[in-house]
């Protein structure tokens, strides 16, 4: 393919909005334009990488036996409501109606699509498992959509989605997601970071997110300076630094030697800080406590599910947003109580809550509920509402808190004898210098982009939408489902934040939108000649060349070809092919020096290198 | 690739809506199925079949020098109001508010977006001509969406645009895409019939649609028996059966011999049959006068496009619907007379007024131009609006025709005698039995279907658009375009129109799914090694094959074997395994009967045969 004939509009300025390399690099390079905040169009050099990117996973999918299908990008919205996401989805998924009235949702993802599918074809358990995915335009109203296609709205994603009879058939086909996932990153010749995610919005239980480290990642992970743990902030936990009683006994035993609580005046002493000077201790001594409104709570509060019924919610009323949907407490509050030097994690809360959001309670309400001001909540006598302690209280047998009342706190409070909580689970925030959970090592952060999630969803779709089988005794069954996506277009620009230099983009080959750029010095005579014939050849052995036959200076089209990335320039001159032994001069985009190689001899040379170096990559 | 590890739900039943044969087979065949109404989810079969016209499309696309590019699906909706196209595409376009209140459109083609990016881009007449095209999903909101993928709301469009500093270099695009979209059928085994098609509002002049016959076609076409004219309903012409006069001094003396005009009464007779018998006289006598109410009339009517001021018109106002729109009036009346025997063609009338509509005015502005009530309507004295008058109507000079009176005609009318219409057109529908305009040949009509379409547009998006480059004496210039689509999913339905028998589809090797099916008598023992070793062995010659491995009984997998369509079929069974010189049964789904092959024969002689056959159609 000859330049001139091609549309690759270079630029040497960069649009103001462009603040990170790929950004930078693909408007420079001519990959892509932006047609509005968040929307951008692929031009020819952009779509090949992009194409590339597409194939790989294709190819990956195919190998592991997921079935590729398209279901439209426009989609009822009638199966969202059956699912229940229309209400809980908020205002990312773009709603559309059409000219009848009747509601319509872009696509930003298919559980929906897929499983209103499947439910329509499936009979018996003869039919599972079942794999099927799609690579297909996707839409997210995202408010602020930056980083050029790194958070686009609209964007291609990969998603996968499998049906299944049990548990067991559903981790084999998670196991090999995840296998598949690694070998395309890999053969993207990108460095992933697989780590243990929280599942989030997605619902159900085990799931791994492939990161790519980013100055500018929406992700914070937790990494382990000495084994290869990983997680997300939202999920990750870490080694107790404190030794837990083995049970409420031993809690009680531990504090019998303890004072007995007592009030304690705390005029204008409110945070933590203040608190630790007043009265000179640490923070490690404090009880924290914090009110916290959840919405949509799918956790049973009334003492069904085993636990004791949570106090103050015997008069919520519990249920389903809409038909099928899991029956929710619309609103309810909790008290959470953690060591004063720590941090809830509201994603680990909302987990433990199954609850759709959580976040701090209004003043209001905390005045409403613990009888005091913010500022003066405590485990201790507080009845009103559940209180969840994080797991670090329960080694607190001699501690200060809050006492429900302006002005006092209590000290000598101990867990298990002063006060004992609705629920204890871990709830609380790892960071930088805690210890790995697995083994100890010091834990540090990096942030991160998400550029593919693997899931286990359990029956949260299936069984909202009434997905039904009938297994080998002839019973009707709900298929457990699992979801698997990649971002094709923040997987490209990943390519391009791991792969370049001052000058331009390094493609890996695989990605690369050609192999190889022939730039003569000046396109016409022997030079054009031999120029020509090369490409010929290259393209003969299945090379893909790029040829810049442009009137151009060669320091342009040499710095043209630096920006663009291609793996591997061949210069071709008047001078070296007047050598006694005529050559070209080869040069890898990766490496500094070049090298002169025999003109009759290399076509064959380099296509045996592209062919050796894609081999290896694929493999 | 085996059935048991593909998703093909073939079925008996077919939905009541399947009305045409390509929407019955594709469902039954398991190829799609329905997410709502004119919403269609492609299976992995489906989309084998789809991809292979994708390809073709995409192969001969870039042998023509177009470039492949990726816009959005969503774009913004500033663009379509830069264009004017936001305000006269009706309800078909599908619009979206999103949550920040801007505007967008789901694509249901994408002159705007095309446009849009070239405009950014170009500077100069070196970067011309420019061809992109894109392959991608599009939304039409059909109001009844039916026949499958076949009139489908959403659907996947190749569209290409071409951008020229003139007219010629915009027909040598023009004519490379006629020739490619002639091997696009080709390849795909479909008989088009390329007809000259009137652009609609797209604008501009020179296309061509090219079309499939078709029961449910939404398109009349006129065809030439003895040559190989063919034209849309819509635009069709005829070899005159009438002689018109050179001049209007021509028609003055041909009516010199015909008594003067005359009124003569008509009590309760208004249409033309009634006329004919009461007046024992013929239909081609009468001159036929219908009130027409045109939207959007971009003619000038003010005298300035050279033609006299258009009666009655000189108070209409004229001006833009939108900023950058060519100015039009928004509401004008015209009266065309016709001869009696014939009907008027609306599409002809309005790409004359240049008009987004045009349509019969309501009873009481017929009474309010004419002064009477409907059915006496006629040129000679009409003043109130301007006539415009077909072809036919300057050969009568002694006709009968509306005298503007309740109950009153006049006799003898004639053209340049009594009446001189403002405009003179060719506005009549052709009819079957019509001459052909090219070698006077009897015309016929059939229905068909429009599968791709190309167009000379013009200037009408880059100019109100505002596209400008600088020609070679650096004089600001505005480049003129092209557009050329394809369907997607009605180009693959469509091979199934023209490709199936009673027991399901035939497919041409080129868009079959898979190449051969083998079907094993019962897949165990020496016959499932056999079948085993048979599709590895074709497999590894790249063909295609899809191996029967279910436990079904032998009919029901010739059956589906028949419904599939797959254009080789290898039946292995014990009883032919046994021959002394072991065979399969080898059949075309094209053929009734079926061979013995050689078993150690039989994946040569197939891979030959499915190579030589794609060789030759894809030459």
């Amino acid at each position: 393919m000859k330049v001139s004939a091609n549309f690759i509009p270079t630029l040497r300025e960069v649009p103001a909005d462009a603040v990170i390399v790929s950004h930078r690099l693909m408007f420079r390079a001519g990959m892509i334009r932006k047609l509005a905040n968040g929307l951008f169009a692929y031009l020819p050099l952009g779509l090949r990488s992009f194409r590339k990117v597409e194939n790989i996973i294709r190819e990956e999918m195919n190998a592991i036996g997921s079935l590729e299908i398209k279901p439209t990008v426009v989609v009822p919205g009638e199966i969202w409501k059956e699912s229940g996401r229309w209400d809980t989805m908020g205002e990312g998924l773009l709603r559309v109606k059409n000219r009848l009235g009747a509601d319509f949702v872009v696509s930003p993802t298919a559980e929906e699509a897929f499983t209103s599918l499947v439910r329509d074809e499936l009979s018996s358990y003869r039919q599972l498992p079942l794999s099927l995915y799609q690579i297909n335009t996707k839409y997210r109203d995202e408010i602020r959509p930056r980083y050029g296609v790194m958070r686009g709205r609209e964007f291609v994603m990969k998603d996968a989605y499998s049906y299944h009879t049990d548990d067991e058939s559903l981790d084999e086909t998670y196991q090999k997601m995840g296998r598949a996932y690694r070998r395309i990153f890999k053969r993207c010749g990108l460095t992933v970071i697989p780590v243990k995610a929280d599942s989030g919005a997605m619902g159900g239980s085990g799931s791994e997110e492939f990161m790519v480290e980013s100055e500018v990642g929406d992700n914070t992970l937790l990494l382990c300076k000495e084994c290869d743990y990983a997680a997300n902030v939202e999920k990750a936990g870490c080694k107790p630094d404190f030794t837990a009683p083995a049970s409420i006994e031993e809690a009680k035993a531990a504090a019998a030697s303890v004072p007995p609580v007592e009030k304690i005046d705390t005029p204008q002493v409110k945070t933590i800080e203040e608190l630790c000077v007043f009265l000179k201790t640490d923070a490690k001594k404090f009880i924290k406590t914090l009110i916290y409104k959840a919405v949509n709570v799918e956790l049973d509060l009334s003492g069904k599910d085993g636990a004791a019924p949570a106090p103050g919610c015997s008069k919520l009323e519990r249920k389903s947003p809409s038909p099928g949907a899991p029956a929710v407490y619309p609103i309810a509050f909790f008290a959470v109580a953690i060591r004063g030097d720590l941090d809830v994690n509201e994603v680990k809360l909302a987990a433990l809550l199954k609850a759709g959001e959580v976040t701090l309670a209004a003043d209001t309400d905390v005045e409403r509920f613990t009888g005091a001001p913010v500022g003066f909540a405590g485990p201790v006598g507080l009845n009103s509402i559940p209180v969840i302690a994080d797991e670090t209280v329960t080694a607190l047998s001699d501690a200060v808190t809050g006492a429900l009342v302006k002005d006092l706190h209590y000290q000598h409070a101990a867990y298990g004898r002063d006060f004992t909580p609705w629920l204890i689970a871990d709830v609380r925030t790892v960071k930088a210098g805690d210890r790995c959970p697995v083994c100890g090592g010091e834990l540090y952060e990096k942030k991160g982009n998400e550029l593919g999630h693997i899931f286990k969803l359990g029956s949260k779709y299936t069984a909202s939408m009434n997905v039904s089988y009938l297994d080998e005794d002839g019973k009707s069954r709900t298929p457990t489902m699992g979801c698997y996506g990649i971002g094709l277009d923040r997987t490209l620009a990943s390519v391009i934040e791991e792969h370049h230099d001052d000058t331009g983009i390094i493609w890996p080959l695989t990605i690369a939108p050609y192999h190889v750029i022939i730039v003569p010095i000046k396109y016409e005579g022997a030079v054009k000649t031999a120029a020509d014939d090369l490409a010929a050849a290259l393209e003969k052995s299945g090379v893909e060349v790029l040829l810049d036959d442009r009137n151009e200076r060669p320091g342009v089209k040499f710095n043209d070809a630096d920006l663009l990335g291609i793996p591997y320039r061949v210069v071709v001159g008047d001078k070296n092919l007047s050598l006694p032994q005529p050559a070209v001069e080869v040069k890898r985009r990766s490496e500094k020096e070049n090298r002169l190689v025999d003109l009759s001899n290399a076509a064959e040379e380099l296509a045996g290198l592209v062919r050796g170096e894609l081999g290896e990559m694929n493999s």
